[in-house]
């Protein structure tokens, strides 16, 4: 898909110089550059930045170093990574991008008892978990990559804020601007700080910031020459900063053609394997994707264009169900590590196919449970896949009706996307009331449609908690009563079953909003598996003690 | 009490037709009827129609089809059920009646933690009752019937609403305006969905409509011709379609008389019955009633007029503690089915009588815990009892004062008694702060005081529970340590005395605020009620513990 | 330090009269006394009273019944110990002490799952501890003395307030304008309804009210004359009406010298202890203090003029970690009773030296859990010591800063010291957001701020408090296979060492605000703690099964 010019690097030579912080505007004091010139080596973004309305936006606005990478093309040019370098132009969408919402607090831990994962439940359920160390309520979109640095699970509590609790005041910006290394003496990946892990993964990164979009091969896949890859240490990634800044606008647009695209790996990869078998394929009406090759120095690097703006998908990149872990091989029960790629992989299906999916399909699974042994399983985020099926989905309602509406600009009174991704109580009038969807509706009545089918939804989180609890314990009977290693096993696999059933509604951001029925429908099928379990164990203690007494 | 016409009907003869969506304007346009025809068969409602405010109003108001029945007696006349009959004259009552609260969302499950029955404890102690599969906190009495027929315990989730969950925004209505058969081929009474109960009865109905008041025998007894009974399949009765109305007009006030009224069987039951144990019967200042049988077509149906309006009756026909559930015979040990009339009954005694009304008067208890085993009790919503003796009722305070105040209309400035039964905080200066009462008080002073009883007694609720389900846990200890089944049974008493003192509280809607010092006074006598059983077990395992020993 | 004058009365010859209803004004219209003949005798008092802003307020704006002390010295004067007495001067000062805040519930039970000591971890880390009976979160400062009579756990409920739950909305006065004593026949200290407790002692008085301030010798000791003491009844105290009024102003000013100063005598014991082990005395700039022996009539009384106002003293004689209980010597095994001066203690140290501090030096343990039967100790609240060291410590902000800051009187525009102690969140322009703290921040960033560090420090203490309910299990589950009591000893200091770590946060009321390094560190130490006592006795378990099964 591209020239083999002559100028093409190893990747060992070097990584990309990434220069986020210049300014569109001091890029523009800098002489234009000859588009054909370029086209001579890139003849793939030949055809992406003519095919679109960037054609006449000139190279220099997005890269630097042109004329020292013309005259030596040895010498990489920058890349402006920042949303700085397409805020030049979009102002209403740069400058809503970077609003934040304070209408909850910062680090807000789920396992408080008001929160979407009360103790005693949370940590039992997933104990020993990196989740249990810190799992905080999400902020806006610009503190993502912060946020995810500093929290105690990430790593081991070696990154600070620079300014202390302060920094949650602090607007978005990059990431050096706000944090201090703890240890700048070494790179270990460890705990620093009690109660910390050190569980954050080059995988992990891939939502947080695509800073290093040039320097990562196709799912990270390591030894291809490619400067960070899955077995990259975390700790060290951080600390070269070249991750600065959350969700690049790239990552949803494609800069040379200023065209919808996706660059999560995982996602590509889900969307064209063999088994045609995700949500999207199964969508009559799913949006076409064209997979391109971007690689260049020696190693694969896909994008994948959409024929139109889809933000199940381009959210769904992230607001996803993923493995970013290692883990454990079902089938031999050995480790499986970031040498495999199921370690950066999307089921991108709906949660009543993830047991199957990851037990019977891929083999694969996270951690074992502290107290039952249970092999158990940890969600992400999967917004995409709850919103697919939904009754707003079938309605032609996407992510962006709700999250990301088109708003005024109060000065100019210019309508434009928000890019401001945030509940739609905040802007109720230009989501759920908008007209051709609820029109004749109050704010109050929206708030109190989205407050209700929450509230029915945690109603079942809490029962589906209850019962997984109660299995646990009874497990952890069964063990010390002696039961079969096998009845042990099968109930463990209940657990599994009820957990993953479970725990996906904790992970999604939702509160079962995005798809009320399906909410249900886990929820209390979790409940069933918890039972069935339950009176596995039931059954073996009564047998024992049958066996015992007519033993005597 | 009424003439013996000859055109009475056998009850099998048909269903009186209820109609109720026919506007009051509509039956206007028909020929009104000279009463005095009618009153030559109804002896008993010319009494009535004679005595009060509505001698003039034409039976073609509230009766339909009368030219028919008087040509052919054989044609049941038509009964207009719907409030809009009263709401043709009563237009202030009318339009607040039908006002909903949006104050907190629906099926606001309450075994959330930040709500009444907090988990773990409410499945701990409620399973396997279907209260544990969903216990919604109210909504307005408007959607009362719609909230009970899709509420996941009441009919396994076969009627579902038409509109997804849209009907949360729908204005109270018809019941069948508002909802689907999902399986309409059948009438079978079953869970249809995961999670579910078919838990409701026709018993239950009776709080929730009386749109069938004349297809009803007294306290539903069976096999005495009346169309529907404790008996009938309570699916068939939904979809009959006869039940269209929440909480209609007359079942507080008599439409012929135009006087104060009450109209549930149970209610009327315990406020005649010869123990005369109530509540009622103890205070001296008790409103006379005067119990009417309005029976025709072979079956009974009493009414009792009031001698003056007592909201603690009116609304104490439902807002009471009441069973209305088939159960276990305490003596025999045997079933008691809706054939026993224990299942349509108001104790209407406080919550310190309970244990010994249904253990040892009646000998009566609904289902066994699910992890104990012991013999439980669910409670209904006790208000009426719980207020009585308070110090608002002292002070001469009664539902209505808080409730349904009298209030000025904003257009005409006519005062009029507001029927939008909603919490005082809603109009707290019409209540708590109208001379008489608090003047002095500020909105600010009443909500501080109304909320600090609530944080007080929520803290003795959160006690009860602990101790009951430390109670639960010792229980199923002991049973596992095999101390004798007398020991354990005592011990289950123990946690019966103590779940009524508790749950009593949970199923109450004031958090005790209707009577703080019953409530404390009963909260704190479960924990030492769960204590006494906790104490009983730990005794018997240590004196176990103890032969043991002295037998090596 | 003082005349031994003719007339020192013995201790025992009768309580000096306590006169604190009388207006200021009314003592007004008494002659003036010549202070000079008062300085004849009271040169302590001249000391002071020469020395600062108060020297020309004559005597009796404090004191009454001074004509008939001149007259015969054995005839005791009366002290104003109301507000009233300073308020007649300092109007803005005495205006704001009396504000109260509505913000949450009067007796908002802390073990409510909302709250900071959520159910089931409170009853279960805490039984049987009178703190289990009733732990509101507090209310304003003049509803202190009141709401420690009343509270559940303090004397037994004999005490209630005159009108009912009416009392949470009147104005702080005297204690006995408020309440009634059910049970005037007797002085019995003990409980005299369900689940309360008789707990309350004469230590606790102390930080509630200063009323018997002339009354109580140093340190409480008894048999010194003075007729207040440790071992005094303290349902025999409240009965006298000697304790009026909550937080006298001169327990922080001293009424003579008009400086500021400290009459807590614990904290005065700290100060002055040869240990010199203090944080106060660890801190390089602290404010130095002058110990004044005020004693009269055979008995030591301290109090101590401080350099200058410090919040962090002056705050700190009541927002401290203190014992003021009997409990058990650690080394004897034997009571500690009101006898010994380890039950009015100040550590004074932070909470990382608390288990050191009792365990070790002062060997002194308050109860014993219920379930483990561990060793347990019970917080104050100590706000004083979190705050030091913290970087709002360090930045110079005390106490006053945030919770009595200077304001501007709405009428008169004259600048003063608030004296309503408050959350911040009350006055944020006029604290937090106030010039050289965070004057560009708006109102809810500065709660955006708080709510933050709350948020993660509540996810904390949740876990805290889940790992030590782990451990309270394991230790039960131990005792019951019969592991060795070695083991189990061990556990239960962990339980023990967790448990400081834990509760501390509870009892402290800011959620970790004061001072988030140091609850984190605590907090997950706690865990730590915790993690250790169950691997303990896991692996005593998995021993003892492997020598069964060896044995077999």
């Amino acid at each position: 898909m591209f020239k083999k010019c002559a100028f093409i690097l190893g990747a060992l030579a070097g990584l990309m110089l990434l220069v986020s912080a210049q300014s569109a505007e001091a890029a523009q004091k800098v002489k234009k550059v000859d588009p054909k010139t370029c086209y001579e080596c890139h003849d793939v973004v030949q055809g992406l930045h003519q095919s679109g309305k960037h054609k006449d936006v000139n190279c220099i606005s997005c890269h630097g170093g042109l004329d020292a990478h013309l005259a030596d093309s040895s010498k990489r040019p920058e890349v402006f990574t920042s949303w700085d370098a397409c805020g030049a132009c979009h102002k209403e969408q740069h400058g809503s991008f970077l609003e934040v919402n304070k209408h909850r607090p910062a680090r807000d831990e789920k396992s408080q008892l008001t929160n979407r994962a009360p103790n005693p439940f949370w940590d039992k359920l997933m104990a020993p978990h990196g989740f249990t160390k810190e799992h905080a309520l999400t902020r806006s979109h610009g503190y993502m990559l912060l946020d995810q640095v500093i929290v105690d699970r990430a790593a081991g509590g070696r990154f600070q804020p620079k300014n202390g609790w302060m920094y949650v005041n602090e607007k978005p910006g990059k990431l050096w601007d706000s944090i201090v290394d703890t240890h700048p003496e070494s790179s270990d990946h460890k705990p620093f700080m009690r109660q910390t892990a050190a569980a954050v993964n080059p995988v992990c990164f891939q939502c947080k910031t695509q800073d290093h979009i040039l320097d990562w091969a196709y799912l990270g896949d390591p030894n291809v020459g490619a400067p960070f890859s899955r077995k990259s240490n975390p700790t060290a990634m951080i600390q070269s900063k070249k991750l600065q800044h959350s969700l690049n606008c790239y990552t949803c647009h494609d800069p040379h053609a200023a065209k919808p695209r996706i660059v999560r790996d995982a996602l590509i990869q889900a969307l064209t394997r063999p088994e045609a078998d995700t949500l999207w394929h199964k969508d009559p009406n799913r949006t076409k994707i064209e997979v391109i090759d971007m690689g260049m120095r020696g190693y694969t690097r896909k994008i994948a264009l959409l024929e139109k703006y889809d933000a199940t998908l381009q959210c769904g990149q992230c607001h996803v169900e993923y493995n970013c872990n290692p883990g454990t091989d079902l089938k031999t029960g050995g480790k499986v590590t970031f040498d495999d790629n199921r370690t950066n992989h999307f089921p991108f299906k709906d949660v009543l196919q993830l047991y199957d999916h990851y037990v019977n399909e891929i083999g694969f699974i996270d951690f074992k449970n502290a107290f039952s042994g249970a092999p158990l399983w940890k969600a992400q985020h999967p917004e995409a896949e709850t919103h697919y099926n939904s009754k707003h989905a079938k309605a032609g309602v996407s992510c962006d009706g709700c999250h990301t509406p088109k708003i005024k600009d109060k000065k100019t009174g210019k309508t434009f996307t928000s890019h401001f991704a945030v509940t739609p109580r905040e802007h109720i009038k230009e989501s759920c009331l908008s007209s051709g969807c609820h029109p004749n509706w109050t704010e109050k009545d929206a708030i109190y449609s989205i407050d209700s089918v929450k509230a029915y939804t945690k109603g079942k989180m809490r029962k589906a908690e209850f019962w997984l609890s109660q299995l646990i314990d009874k497990i952890v009977e069964g063990k010390d009563k002696g039961i079969s290693e096998d009845i042990i096993k099968q109930a463990q696999q209940q657990q599994l079953k009820a957990h993953i059933l479970w725990e996906y509604w904790v992970a999604e951001n939702s509160d079962g909003f995005h798809n009320p029925e399906m909410a249900r429908e886990s929820l209390t099928k979790s409940v069933d598996e918890s039972q069935l379990g339950i009176k596995m164990i039931n059954d073996a203690i009564a047998e024992m003690k049958k066996a015992q007494a007519s033993a005597k």
